[in-house]
């Protein structure tokens, strides 16, 4: 039986979604409330709505945690970057009060990194809570490299609980968006899973020979020159964006050797990346993320009671 | 005066836009016929339509070509590819005679190839005609490497009169759909013109350090860490898209020392392709376009006229 005295608030607060948890200090869930409201589609007065309906069902907890697009410029309040390298208690320096109508939070920071590679920034918001909260239960091992594969991809290289540095690929949102409509929409057909095509497109991007303006009309050629059935041309632009991305990280980031590469992420998604992972000779787990951010929220609510 | 005796038409029929000019033997302009009435637009009928208005307004010429779109798997006849290496005897030995209604035609056959460098196919349909009259003009000089700025950018290697072998990058239709919504329409404004951040850009894909997947993220993270103002993010953004274009071509194909690179399209995306390759450190010269598939076609009418 989960301590429920202790139980504080948890929110995973997206562009697209809204995830509350009533959370017990050893990371059970003990209820969650969820709706379409992410930042993206509501106004303040939308959050303020939101706000009120957490304090209305869960009026007893008194700490409560917001992470994700809340805490962007277009969300609630900007809560800023934290530098890298960052663990939890650096993210607990940087937790922003702010109060939503009747409801008063704390909103984490996201992350920004500049890269010793290539020198360039990136960022991430939400993951970090998510990543953090996944490697204090132990579930990364002592993985350096761990990816989170989604719309926009994050590789993340960890060290000692800490994110070191990270790279973000679109490569989700760019098949997306190339194959909703215009040319690469006219060959599309399926949902591009794994299989000789997906490997193949995995090969030749990983290759580098060429980047992904030439190669992703290239996906056009081969369907109109007979090379390539256009069952099978979802998977193969598929394989191109996720070897690109998988060869970039690779050239930023040591993997360790013999250590598997985590994946974070819905099980469809990852098992498109394990497969193109495995088709460049290198291991990968998929580890189980539905309650990952809870995790990340009991340390960061560990550490300010602790304060 | 020109020589009206021997003309004929020729129709640019593309996925947008029909274009039919009356030329004389020696290329003269004597008339044109403008709508937008591309391939992607009208169905048969309204193709049947357009070959009937053509008919009405230059009842006299006995000859017809059209090259583009129309001789596509979308459009009237399927005119197929000749392969590479080709010239205009070869796309002559492939024209394929049609009728549209009332109207008899010859289509014009598009180009493919197979890469020598890294095997792989790309095809091209309308531009062959362009492009070898232009050569045909003496406008392409001995030039052996062409470029062809568009929505799908041609880089085209040219010897003798043939086309060898070429590349497409599809970097302005990338740029469109990526911009028009999601996470980098929240970056764009302005209209993306030449300059330093557009540079910056451009030395930062052509490094080939990282892929598109990755750099295209990258330039949103650089607006929200205050590295990159807004109104340059478009800017930026094309340079990322051309740079790596320019890379591929340069890795696939040479260009000949001390050779001038001729650009040929839209004076405003040649001027684009025109810095970066100065960034780069490659000349090149802007190539005026608007005549150019009227002398192809009369390479292709005298040839015709000849057997």
């Amino acid at each position: 039986m989960s301590d429920t005295s202790d139980s504080f608030i948890g929110i995973n607060w997206g562009s697209s979604n809204f995830r509350a948890h009533l959370i017990a200090s050893d990371g059970t869930v003990l209820d969650s409330l969820e709706a379409p409201a992410g930042v993206a589609t509501v106004q303040r007065d939308g959050m303020v709505e939101m706000a009120a309906r957490v304090r209305t069902r869960w009026p007893h907890a008194t700490r409560v945690y917001a992470a994700g697009m809340i805490g962007s410029n277009v969300g609630w309040t900007d809560a800023g970057y934290v530098h890298c390298p960052a663990g939890f208690d650096r993210l607990c320096d940087g937790l922003v009060p702010t109060r939503m109508g009747e409801l008063a939070l704390r909103i984490v920071p996201g992350l920004a990194c500049v890269r010793e590679r290539d020198g360039a920034p990136d960022i991430m918001r939400g993951e970090e809570t998510e990543l953090l909260g996944l490697h204090a239960g132990g579930d990364l091992g002592d993985a350096p490299l761990v990816a989170l594969p989604g719309t926009h991809t994050k590789w993340v290289r960890i060290e000692d609980g800490r994110v070191i540095e990270f790279m973000t690929a679109m490569s989700g949102e760019i098949y997306d968006r190339l194959t909703a409509a215009g040319l690469l929409a006219s060959i599309v057909e399926g949902p591009g899973e794994d299989g000789d095509a997906f490997r193949d497109g995995v090969r030749t991007s990983a290759s580098r020979t060429l980047g992904l303006g030439a190669l992703l009309f290239g996906a056009r050629a081969r369907v109109i020159r007979g090379l390539l059935p256009k069952a099978d041309a979802s998977a193969y632009l598929r394989g191109l964006l996720i070897g690109s991305e998988i060869a970039d990280a690779l050239a930023l980031f040591p993997r360790g050797d013999d250590v598997a590469i985590p994946l974070v992420g819905s099980p469809a998604v990852c098992a498109l990346y394990a497969a193109a992972l495995e088709e460049l000779g290198i291991a990968s787990r998929t580890v189980a993320s539905a309650q990952a951010i809870a995790r990340g929220f009991v340390e960061i609510d560990a550490r300010v009671r602790a304060r």
